[in-house]
């Protein structure tokens, strides 16, 4: 029987937490924040966020307060600037820069507890992650941006929890976010793309707030959208993937991230052969032999292990300079890595021999509680220094107001 | 070879307007800002649009001013709630719901004058129509509602020309377009779909003013689009299609308007047997033989005539009330018309036999452009009374600032 997605999604919105899914969404809580604060600082959407209004509840990583809907359009597109943040492989999407955006916008402005707005993030990123496995990989494969179109529903779940709507009203708030999500993927490689998940976030927060002032909508839900744009309809459980999600922890290329790990307590500094395996597709994404730019330096397997053996930190964004791509020393390095396809391998997984010592990592393989805590931390402190241990603070004691302070401070 | 659809609507976008399609659009801006303030005094968006911000230079049908973006969004909606406004059959989709709100937004953000406003609408009609027939009919049969679709790209067109864009910008603003444009025809019969024709509005004047604020967007403009929104991408030429643009005259089922044209002169009063030739299609859409509601009246050929025969002004929204539907005369009217299939007429076309004598008529004949003005200035009339006059009035002599208040007094 084919899955009643609208319902599943409703079922979400007024869901009790899983306790463990509620402890990851604390470190997506985080760690969004953190890419928030660094995407800003880069400055590439001052001159788009200049253009928006600037009156209302709702704070803004660019200092500015508006509406919940302009908030939630601002933060969502700004803390997918860097491409920084969590990801979820089961619908290949980015939850936490859509709902976390739209949750706390709207939070703000319900004057919601901290701790209400991430539960209301977590039944959020459920949904989206529940409303990508509903339309499928042909729907991703075609050109759409899961993040952005399955995102919005999620968003669209986590505002109508924070605003109380009936069963009924989070229906018709389903109904209207299917006639607005939107987002391609040929937006890659352009601001379209950061702009797609803030789009998302504004979607969901526009469509709750709407149908609670009374705006009608199809019963179907989502159905039409996933009639029209590719869905497969794909039979979908209720369950918390959340513990799942996987973070970033180096600021470079998705595709290099299993071999650094593979490598982190490697004795890389002394090190003469190095050996990656990778899975073949990485070969034609990441595997720059002599990168000269910063921007090269994210693609490459070997400059990326010359850094991680003099000591650059690879999971903060300044380190990718083009300075450091021309280093000397580095550069030499360089030499003693070399990187074949080998198709025994996932996406997920690198094996690397260095000096004939055998170094694994997969992707896939959890981390436990405690060990992500601190790698989240860590990158966090890279992004944004001590603020790190203040949002921590905040987030663990449910100090919204604090938590809000620090996006701008 | 296909269609550069992106760069014909560049094209558009600085083109130099025909003579004809200009007063065209003149006539179908006096249609538009009728049906919007006849569509705000329903009152079924109050509450809605009292969600929105009231800070701005752009006026709205509702009363208030906000930002362009914002204006267009209320004005697009509240001008397609009543669904009377002009259709183009070419595409079939109504252009100036989602121009029009468009560029007077942008128009009156921008200090344009109105001349430059009528122009800038005419261009963004024309490439909503352009894109239109780009995507396809197919598109539009599986569920997109094009009127909203394809009227994104035309109101980025609209605003592009009013903030002087250049041709690489104007290409940005229709690659976010891309990724913006949205509309489900799943939400027909509800408010979703005066809506989509807001949210298209709106999504015109965003990526205009995004792209002039240097967001980058992918260069291939609409075709990230087409290629999954289920576009054909068919070949379009460059022309002026505004002229055969279809204007409404009966606040009923579009199915009857042929009908009702065909007896406009002759003697119904009289008549004893009255025989209705239609295409087949419409039997299932508006043939109820005995409604007892005003929406039922709505689709009856039986009491439609029974009206006019009656001196009803089928063209005043308020004709078509229950008491009508119930009017003893007029049921007992409905006894001398029957209604039957005929497929050889068009389902533009219709044929009535009225004891024995012939009245044909075709609504793809072109009316002649002073017949169109009278009949559309009855038709604002009946719909907004003597304002219909004033809004004329400052349309010819280019009154902007009387006319943007005239929609709201």
């Amino acid at each position: 029987m084919a899955t009643d997605i609208t319902a599943l999604l409703i079922r979400y919105a007024t869901a009790t937490p899983d306790a463990t899914a509620r402890d990851i969404m604390r470190l997506s809580l985080l760690d969004w924040a953190a890419c928030g604060i660094a995407g800003r600082a880069e400055g590439a959407f001052d001159g788009w966020s200049a253009t928006l209004t600037t009156q209302g509840p709702a704070t803004r990583f660019d200092g500015a307060c508006s509406t919940a809907a302009e908030a939630a359009l601002v933060n969502g597109t700004l803390s997918h600037a860097l491409d920084y943040d969590d990801t979820h492989f089961d619908h290949i999407g980015h939850p936490s820069v859509v709902v976390c955006a739209a949750a706390l916008a709207v939070g703000e402005a319900q004057n919601a507890p901290l701790d209400a707005i991430i539960d209301a993030a977590l039944v959020g990123a459920e949904a989206s992650i529940a409303a990508g496995l509903w339309l499928g990989r042909a729907h991703y494969q075609i050109g759409f941006h899961q993040t952005a179109t399955a995102g919005a529903f999620g968003a669209t779940v986590s505002a109508a929890r924070l605003l109380g709507l009936t069963p009924a009203r989070t229906r018709a708030a389903l109904g209207l976010c299917a006639t607005m999500a939107s987002g391609l993927k040929s937006q890659f490689g352009t601001m379209g793309k950061p702009l797609n998940a803030g789009l998302a976030a504004r979607t969901g927060v526009e469509a709750a707030h709407w149908a609670q002032a009374g705006m009608t909508a199809p019963d179907d839900g989502l159905h039409g959208f996933g009639d029209t744009h590719h869905g497969a309809g794909a039979t979908v459980a209720f369950d918390w993937r959340m513990p799942r999600v996987s973070h970033k922890f180096h600021a470079c290329c998705h595709g290099l991230h299993a071999c650094l790990e593979a490598l982190r307590d490697a004795p890389l500094a002394q090190a003469q052969h190095i050996s990656v395996h990778t899975h073949p597709r990485w070969l034609t994404v990441c595997n720059q032999p002599d990168p000269d730019t910063g921007l090269g330096a994210k693609f490459s397997y070997r400059q990326v292990i010359a850094m991680a053996a003099h000591g650059h930190d690879t999971g903060d964004i300044a380190a990718f300079s083009d300075a450091c791509a021309r280093d000397r020393n580095l550069v030499a390095y360089r030499a003693r890595v070399s990187v074949q396809g080998d198709d025994s391998l996932t996406e997920m997984q690198a094996r690397v021999i260095v000096d004939g010592q055998r170094f694994d990592h997969d992707l896939d393989a959890a981390l436990p509680l405690d060990a992500r805590k601190t790698r989240i931390q860590q990158k966090a402190r890279a992004l944004v220094g001590a603020r790190a241990d203040d949002l921590w603070a905040a987030i663990t004691t449910g100090d919204r107001d604090t938590f809000a302070q620090l996006l701008t401070s």
